[in-house]
Parts: structure tokens; sequence; C-alpha cells
């Protein structure tokens, strides 16, 4: 198996979190986001969507789409289990993994891609360019603060984002607020359950691979 | 359980279809979105988000998101499955799941949330309200586009979405391509592989729930 990374795009580091907390040990291939490695002929055979994180199987699978890389390594390392044990612990666990993708990952990319020159053509990730649309800057920031305001009042319920463990959810949680970083945007002061969690994740050594 | 459902709405037709497949039986309660049946205190309680489809199960776990929702469904019922046995099966499904959602449902639901005036200020679904970009309506018609294109070019090369046989992801792009066709977009004619594919799905009996 080989894994396709790219050390500072926070997709990626969804599945190196994940791997990291497995214990896993995987080959990796740097793909160089910045001089556009992801369209080269050889990388788009292996994902014609042009995006990382893709893990290659010794078949020649490839699997792309950080939540589905995940996915295929907790049915083949089930332990420790990050997406849920029980149909009960696995619905709720994907319900708020989706959930924080939706309104955090996908909310600071939005806003970060619309707003950074270097994505002018680029406002979405995949093989075809589309143009920034300025208004999204905005409302991709407010849904950014929605999510760590509703982030706050679940974790002053639980423990963890989806109950009581360490999940996916964690993961997908924990990389949006470093992906809205790069907007500036932080965890407001007044948020003490979520940034409580924020430090306790961060402090895993899964966070600083 | 229940299934909190509305007939009309795209997103829990999504698990409709998914457990028509799996040949269960749910009693159903219906919630109108067109009258603002997610925004009232018994519903908000239940999924805050303010969304359906929603399963309640019966120690009272609600688990909203419609991937989330067939996550439960699959772990709980496990035949027929659909999403996958092995790991390599389950990280191919997830895969090409996550991409017909990204690329045909979410975009579908872009184009359609910002160009439709009973959506102006409800350019996004969920507890908050957005409101509309216009430039968002030709953006994701071209997304659209863009997924019919590498749906009928997938279905040049297998007989489902995600492999030989019919899976969630098979559902999700069917979903997307009902919801495109309310933007008056058809697959286009020469897009002959997606169109054997699709009326192979629209005759299945879970199609038409």
């Amino acid at each position: 198996m080989k894994f396709y990374d790219c050390g500072p795009a926070p997709s990626p580091k969804r599945v190196r979190m994940f791997i990291a907390e497995k214990g896993l040990s995987i080959p990796v291939v740097e793909v160089d986001l910045r001089s556009g490695g992801q369209f080269n002929e050889a990388f788009r055979k292996l994902n014609p969507w042009c995006t990382v994180p893709v893990l290659e199987l010794d078949d020649g699978t490839a699997i792309s789409e950080a939540i589905a890389c995940c996915r295929y390594l907790e049915a083949a390392y089930p332990e420790p289990a990050l997406m849920g044990r029980t149909a009960r612990e696995q619905g709720v666990i994907a319900m708020w993994e989706h959930r924080c993708e939706s309104d955090g990952f996908l909310a600071a990319g939005e806003a970060f891609r619309n707003q950074t020159p270097a994505f002018k053509t680029r406002a979405l990730p995949g093989a075809d360019d589309f143009p920034q649309i300025p208004a999204l800057v905005e409302r991709g920031k407010a849904r950014v603060q929605s999510f760590f305001k509703w982030l706050d009042a679940r974790l002053g319920e639980s423990a963890f984002v989806a109950g009581p463990e360490f999940t996916v959810a964690d993961i997908t949680a924990f990389i949006s607020i470093e992906f809205a970083g790069w907007l500036k945007l932080k965890l407001p002061d007044d948020h003490t359950h979520a940034k409580r969690w924020y430090e306790a994740v961060a402090s895993r050594p899964s966070a600083k691979v």
C-alpha cells in the first residue's frame, strides 16, 4: 500500500492523522500541489479527480476522498475503532463526521479558496477550473463561526465530538479548525468547551504528523 | 425506530431508497418542509440542524445526514450489502458515493437553492439563513454537466457506479440526476452508458418510493 500525501494540505492530513491513530506505517508518496503535481499524467491516471489523499492498494486499486480512505483503513485495521463498533455508534459517528465536514471543513475551504490569489481559477478542488466568487469568502467565514459555536455547545455535553471516545469525527473537526486558522479564524476565548477539547486533541501524537 | 421524511425532497429519498433496497419497513413521520415543519421546537430538538432525513432509534438516539442514516441501517441490517463487504469494497464504494454527493448532489443543490425564489434567504440547508449568491446558479449547473460526463465514462467501464453490484453510490448518483431534473438538466443523449444505467436503476422498485 502507498499513501499519496501533501504535507501542507488539510485534506490528506485527515487521513495521515487517522493512520497515526491506528498505529500504522504506510509508505508515503509526496505530491507537490503547489507545482501542480496532481495534474501530471501518472497521478491523473491514479485519481482523475486530481486530489490528495489517495491510498493505492497492493492490487493497484486507488481510493481517493478522505473519508473513503478512512473507511478502507477502518475495515482493514479495526483496532482501535475510530468509526464505531455497534450500528448505533457507526451511525452517530458518521453523522457527526459529516456535519464537521460540511460545516467546518467545506466552509473553511470555501472561504480560503475564494479569497486566496493563488486559487483565482481554482475555487474548487478537483480536475475542473472554477473562478473565484468573492461573496463566498464572507459566507464561508460566517459558516466557520457557526461551526465553532455548535462545536462548543456539543463539547459542553460530550467529551469528544461523537461521544465518549476519540473518533474520526474529532479528526475532521480538528483539521477544520487548523484549516480555519489559515483564514486567521480561531476558536473564540469564550468557547471554553471547544478550547478544552482542542488542546486535548492537539496534544495527541497523531495531531503532529 | 421512526424515519423522518419529506416526500418531495431529494435528500430523504436517498435513505428511503436505501430502506426499500434493504426490504425494511420503518414507520414514517412526514415533515412538511414547505410550511417550515423542520423549524418547529419538537423537530429542532430531535435535529438541531433542522434537516431531514432523520432516523430516530428506539432508545431515542437521532441520526441525521443521509449517509449516516445509511451507515446505521447497513450495520443493523447487513443484507443485502449496499456499502461493501471487504475492506476494499467498503473503501471503493465510499469513494464513489462521496464523489457523487460532492459533484452531483451538492452541485444540483447549489444551483437549485440559489436560483429558486422560495429559497431567497435559504441558500444552504440547515438551521442558519444564508442569502442566495446568483453566481452559484451557473457554477452549480456547470458542475452537474461535469458530473454527467464522468458518470457516463465510469458507466462505460462498470455496470454500476462503484463496481459490478448495485450500491449506495448508485442511489446517490440516481437521486442527484432526479434533483438535476428540477433544474431542467438531463443526461445528454450521447451519454449512452449513463442513460442505460439510469433506466435500469429507475426500473427498480426502490426508485419509485
